[in-house]
């Protein structure tokens, strides 16, 4: 990088199907200038997300979406190096949707600008005490409510949500089960998070798992893939369980109908409640979450993976992995 | 009634299939004498409700509920005619769990037991201000959260819970259908509660009423009587939809499997929430509701209709109605 160049991706084209490399476009343009009472941040590392994609397809509901040449969203962590706000000042670290941008001008009132607290690692103020933390905090605890001896079940466990939901589940005294992609991160969910089972989507039949690994059926499900593991996981459901849908990974690359699961009246049936997960309804709990988890963290309770890319090039790579399951923990991507 | 006897109805059987006048048994006894700290009250109206049923049939689950030769239970409101309690004077105006009986021996901290206010009919506080208003309004406000313009669908509309909860929705400025089982409590329910349409289930196809009444879909559905409504409800759920579970009064009778609906995959696609709704955890929550709708009362914008009969003798039928759809608003027995 020279010192006069500002990289980016832009957006090529709205996805269609699986997200792809020719989505995004490379693109070179100079570092801007900040306006009165705004700031340029210098962007260090920048968190993916599987949301991201749903901003980059076309929807004739959401006509603020981005467009093709538009820079790609996306929060990210800098330093600032340049003020014109007294509120905010040159080497503040700060977080914000900087995009996939070397450097980004923006304002302290920003949605989403925060500055980032002394003693906060960057990875953990763009994982834990950020969406993916907040999303699972809210999933398992508030919405879940996991109680000592029930049992509870997560799919996509390994990745960034997955992993600190099976944990939290586990500090509330659960028999947790998380499923994942490979064997390794199977492994890596039983013997480094101490879950008490996994399942290999790919190599095995998730629904005759499930009961044997958790007998009688599950009293939590938090759903990040959609398809064919939700519709499983709802056949064992079993009298007031309570379900999380966060995520729907494995449908995301669907262009035709919505999958249609077969056991759904068992939710209605014996369920207590479902929820779709909305974070930013919650806004005035955050902070009292983010308490809670940097307790944890602190006791040796929760830990935090990081699956780090180095390499600014590597930004449009960092987010495809989350679709092809190819990451474990949070996907993050240092660009300076 | 003479003064020495204490009328009862006992339970005679644990009731299979529709609740029948030979599930219950007449009794006389005498009148109880308080003990220490106790009170003894004299019961004047008796409220019935559907989950009543649900404490008379046997349950291995649930060993404490009621067997044959106990005194059937609800909550009924009375006075106070011996008080061995500083906390409470002969001649207070209670309520509590007293069931069907002329009187009942409590204490103040009794479950449930409350003294009614000054000024409020005992009507009100058998009916509003206790589990069928909490029940409409924890459903309706806080569940559903209605927004203006949305499409609102009611099950039961005609009930206790329903006919409240109708006029929540349309005090939030909901286009509200209600479903009802006569022509009769259908022109009620526009005519008097201004609904926006009412559909007879006897005499109607549900589910195409539903699509030409609130023409889209339904933003929130609040289901009273799980079944085939609930299914056609199911089959109409927009983007956005909440589903509030409170009643499955048309399944009570079942005495096979519960009934599977065959559009619950909408709810999984389409729904923020199902719900099903447990009164009883948010017990801190009823008395900021009861202010609520206590203001709404007496700015005339919530109604309340008592469905009242007369005589002790008529206990077992008030509750029996109730599965029958014979009331309209909420069932209470006058008994003194």
């Amino acid at each position: 990088m020279t010192n006069n160049v500002n990289r980016q991706f832009l957006i090529a084209a709205h996805p269609k199907g699986m997200l792809k490399a020719s989505d995004f476009q490379y693109h070179e343009t100079e570092i801007p200038a900040p306006g009165e009472g705004e700031v340029l941040v210098r962007v260090l590392m920048v968190a993916v997300e599987p949301a991201l994609r749903g901003i980059m397809v076309e929807d004739p509901n959401n006509p603020a979406g981005l467009k093709p040449g538009d820079v790609m969203s996306a929060i990210a962590a800098g330093e600032v190096v340049r003020s014109n706000n007294p509120a905010v000042a040159e080497g503040d670290r700060v977080q914000g949707l900087f995009g996939f941008s070397d450097y980004a001008v923006t304002h302290p009132e920003a949605f989403l600008f925060s500055k980032i607290p002394d003693g906060v690692p960057l990875e953990a103020s763009l994982y834990v005490f950020d969406t993916s933390g907040l999303t699972a905090y809210l999933g398992m605890m508030e919405i879940g409510q996991p109680l000592a001896g029930e049992h509870v079940l997560v799919s996509a466990a390994a990745g960034a949500v997955g992993s600190l939901a099976v944990q939290m589940a586990k500090i509330s005294g659960a028999k947790v089960v998380g499923i994942a992609g490979t064997d390794e991160k199977c492994q890596w969910l039983t013997d480094k998070l101490g879950l008490d089972g996994a399942i290999n989507y790919r190599s095995e039949d998730v629904g005759s798992r499930i009961e044997t690994l958790l007998p009688g059926g599950i009293d939590i499900y938090f759903d990040n893939v959609g398809g064919e593991i939700l519709d499983a996981a709802l056949g064992t459901l079993r009298m007031g369980s309570r379900v999380i849908l966060c995520g729907r990974i494995s449908e995301y690359a669907n262009t035709g109908e919505p999958f249609e699961p077969t056991n759904a009246a068992r939710l209605i049936n014996n369920s207590l409640r479902m929820e779709r997960l909305v974070l930013f309804n919650h806004t005035d709990r955050f902070d009292d979450w983010r308490t809670v988890m940097a307790d944890w963290i602190s006791e040796g309770r929760l830990q935090y993976t990081i699956d780090m890319l180095d390499g600014f090039e590597n930004l449009p790579r960092g987010l495809i992995r989350l679709f092809t399951g190819e990451n474990k923990g949070k996907q993050l991507i240092r660009i300076a």
